[in-house]
């Protein structure tokens, strides 16, 4: 296994870009990952990993993709993320071109990647068939994103839809939009027919934005003590797919 | 209103180590907030605010505390975290002596700062009368559990108790003890009957130690994907705490 030792080589500086650079990583195709747990994610969902950065020699390195070794101090270097793992690797990126219609997640302009990550993750254990990203969210590749997701990047089907093709999107899959928002017809979520509904939930500050809500049919509440003005955005994400979920079984 | 110029200069030193020194903060029983949102919700919960320092003149300054003014990088130097507020200032803490029995949920070896503080925002939210803290958890004072809180601080009321007197805790308050935890025994927490208990969710990378599930009746679990391993603890601690108090109203 040969042993990167610059930060010049290419490899080296081609991985710390796929780290930092949104618009690099999406010339590229591919992203960053790091660590044990998640590499074996991505061997399981049989991803294409496109190289693999060591700290140590490893005692039986998987059967794919370029694979290196280099000082744990190179590695650091290479990901944006504190507490770097001992080993870093790159993914190709798959496009999930189809939507499952059935249970829909829209996020609107989530801002944070590892809010986006979290809901990732708790989508894909909800059984969300579908996560859709509007306006200005966070990448699903940013490193703080594929962290948060603990592997769901490579499981959870999510599509990028412009605000202004939405309507579109849900007249063709026969999909109810519901907004998370507080206004005089919101309905308690606990009173929401949730089944072929599409629910959105918008932004860390701002909530939905006027030109998603026009396309609501309803919109729902988490009922919650009158002291606090709202729920972090992951935890609200995570109650009403909980919901979504608990009718079914 | 003094204008603040020098690191040396002893408010500033002091608040700088009550961002970044646990012990010092509990020496001194003050800690670190900052931003106008929390300024806001610590004035409306009249908590005791010991100074404020203000990147600018403010237009109407608060009628309480020692104020001062100073440079912007000055105030990047006090707090820990990223993308510093325009304003930071420090507040006595407030220790909830007693318990409200009633909904108790427990947290043991939450060690990420961020978690936490969205467990307290959210059982703030969700009416939870007491958070009780166990095993090695992340500082409640932390300023990233302060900033992820929301002001669940101020508000939210919280113990801490040693594992070894957590049953004579339990006892005396007439709770029963339920860990969210998979095992032979574990039942959906949509089955489970969450009143007069008290709910238990354990650390992001271990779960609940041996010793805290043997303490426990009954043990829940949240079904989910079989394709995922687990749910953020945040998020788990959300779902337990809306099921709390779903069947309340």
């Amino acid at each position: 296994m040969q042993l990167l030792r610059s930060r010049q080589n290419p490899v080296i500086a081609h991985m710390r870009k796929l780290g930092t650079d949104r618009a690099y990583r999406t010339a590229c195709g591919e992203f960053l990952c790091d660590g044990e747990k998640l590499l074996r994610e991505a061997l399981k969902w049989h991803v294409e990993i496109t190289a693999i950065l060591w700290a140590e020699e490893p005692q039986s390195p998987p059967d794919c993709a370029a694979q290196y070794l280099a000082e744990k101090a190179l590695l650091d270097y290479v990901t944006p993320l504190k507490n770097a793992a001992s080993v870093v690797f790159s993914v190709r990126m798959k496009s999930w071109e189809t939507a499952e219609p059935g249970r829909t997640l829209i996020l609107e302009t989530i801002q944070d990647p590892g809010n986006l990550g979290t809901i990732l993750r708790t989508a894909n254990a909800m059984e969300i068939d579908t996560v859709i990203l509007t306006g200005a969210c966070a990448d699903v590749y940013n490193p703080k994103t594929i962290r948060a997701g603990m592997g769901a990047v490579f499981r959870q089907r999510w599509l990028s839809i412009e605000r202004g093709a939405l309507q579109q999107y849900l007249k063709e899959n026969g999909l109810r939009l519901i907004g998370a928002a507080l206004s005089e017809r919101s309905a308690d979520i606990r009173m929401t027919d949730l089944r072929g509904a599409a629910v959105a939930i918008g932004s860390e500050g701002q909530g939905l934005s006027d030109e998603l809500l026009a396309m609501c049919a309803e919109e729902l509440i988490i009922p919650m003590n009158p002291q606090c003005e709202s729920l972090n955005a992951a935890v609200a994400a995570a109650i009403v797919m909980w919901e979504m979920k608990r009718e079914r079984g």
